[in-house]
């Protein structure tokens, strides 16, 4: 188990410095106070007043997500929605949600039956059993990049899709792509719709063509990643736009296996900012979705559920990340 | 100015019980203490603490909104925001910017010279001065239903417009009604674009024929409302849907000076719930926007860009009001 000894060893300050910063003395600076809880967070230290109030309890269920290694996706959704929870007292308990549970249990007796106030909802999709039953759940519960219909009780926290296609689009733009190809995820996850309508919103706004011929979307494998890609190149295109970064990295793998350069015969951008994209070979051009933020977000709006304060959508900002997988279009002979 | 005994008179409780709810403590109930703090906020009472620490303060500022009295649109606004920040120990300044004060000094500056460190901002539109610089300022800031594109420091808070223009077309299409016209407000403020673009989605999904006749929008004036009205009634309308109540209103009354009653011979629906709308004769179908919820939204989302997670919009659920301006859809001859 966690000590305030732990803690202090991993900042270096002494312990009587983590102390103050637990306990909320005033003779330690903010910022240190922040860096010392969300360390805390972080490590799963208790204190003995969070130990007494142990009834206040949140979940974050995880369906089909990976959360546990540093640099997975979910990691910092987790931690982020930890910290901003542990500043208000709650305790956080991390449960992994098979379908299994979800056939046998109901949500709501699931949710009541483990004494949480609310969860947060990590990695479902319409296949998931419960989700249907969200639509009318009264568990205060936030789900990230998924969205319910007019249940005032279940909220939605994601990134602008919106604005990060169309942060995406408006780069290859000014690189001078006019043939930009996008390759997106399957429809039914949130995301992905939000992303296909944004690209055909962006690229009518910057007067580009659309040609169905560069346009794909589906439950990828490698393989039909392969075959989009080229014939993608094929068609002409001197950009590809991924739908998140995963499908990039076999985009840019298969444009070399062809004999096409990236950045200098084709330009590619993902979405997500994954902790791997910065060192793929170029390393990736993308759209930063920040988790850790995310998580906060999916923190803040809980709480505005368990206070009665019926939130429908948390967005937060998209950020473009440029690197080096784009560059000024050159017209291929 | 505001004392202990005058909230414990509005209340009906004793001033020991205020003075307990004021600092905390566990032997009353969390409902109760509430309340306390609620009422509170709304006479203005400040703590001894609260008077220490006023260099902790954020600010409201109202360019174009009445909200002086009970019953005004902004009154909830104001109310919801000083009630979430009260609890958070922050101290709230109203102020009412005119296009003179804009025209004079920079939002920036207005902001720092204060000392306020963050502000909600009420009735603002693209025609003031200060819009512009809103794209590049640093100070946290919310805006009431005006977008600003890419600056992580300042964030939207509003109604789920599409979903409220949903459950409005989905009424009156349960109710038989396929006619169905829509009279929008100016589309260059931020809500009544969302609402004509929900409106055109929703049409085209309940598979009812967008009529051109049927459609208008603009600074309307009285006169020009009573126009468009009797242009729908004689093009067929059974069902006249508003960008807001203030449009409904005068619908309304028209329909009842051309002899076509309401809900009878055509239904009206507004947007907004105004308190004036519950007393029109007849009561108006509408939908809500629980303004005391997005005051306090608007303190959440100001809170979340204060420890810098970069909100970009913050939509609360809106609410379909069923009062007796709606009734089924009888074909008139």
């Amino acid at each position: 188990m966690t000590t305030i000894k732990d803690i202090a060893n991993r900042l270096g300050i002494s312990v009587s410095t983590v102390s103050k910063g637990l306990n909320g003395a005033r003779d330690i600076s903010p910022e240190l106070r922040q860096v010392v809880l969300d360390t805390a967070a972080e490590m799963g230290y208790q204190t003995k007043r969070m130990k007494k109030e142990t009834h206040r309890k949140l979940c974050i269920l995880v369906a089909d997500m990976d959360y546990e290694e540093v640099g997975c996706f979910g990691y910092d959704l987790v931690l982020g929605f930890k910290q901003a929870a542990y500043r208000e007292k709650w305790g956080v308990q991390i449960n992994r949600i098979t379908p299994d549970i979800q056939s046998t249990e109901k949500y709501d007796s699931y949710i009541l039956e483990n004494g949480f106030l609310g969860a947060f909802l990590l990695g479902f999709s319409f296949r998931d059993t419960w989700m249907e039953q969200l639509s009318i759940t009264n568990i205060p519960t936030v789900l990230f990049d998924d969205y319910i219909r007019r249940n005032p009780s279940v909220g939605y926290v994601g990134t602008d899709n919106f604005e990060g296609i169309g942060m995406a689009v408006e780069h290859l733009t000014a690189l001078g792509h006019k043939k930009i190809a996008f390759l997106n995820g399957f429809l039914s996850s949130g995301g992905f719709e939000q992303r296909q309508n944004a690209f055909l919103i962006h690229m009518e706004k910057y007067g580009l063509p659309l040609d169905k011929e560069l346009m794909a979307d589906g439950h990828y494998t490698v393989e039909s990643i392969k075959e989009h890609t080229s014939h993608f190149l094929r068609s002409g295109a001197t950009a590809i736009l991924c739908g998140n970064d995963t499908i990039a990295a076999v985009v840019i793998a298969e444009c070399n296996r062809l004999g096409f350069s990236v950045p200098d015969d084709v330009s590619v951008v993902g979405f997500d900012d994954i902790p791997a994209s910065a060192h793929l070979l170029p390393p990736l051009t993308t759209i930063r979705q920040n988790r850790l933020e995310l998580g906060k977000s999916g923190y803040y709006t809980l709480a505005s559920l368990l206070n009665q304060v019926p939130i429908s959508r948390t967005l937060l900002r998209a950020q473009l990340i440029a690197r080096s997988s784009t560059a000024p279009c050159r017209t291929r002979t």
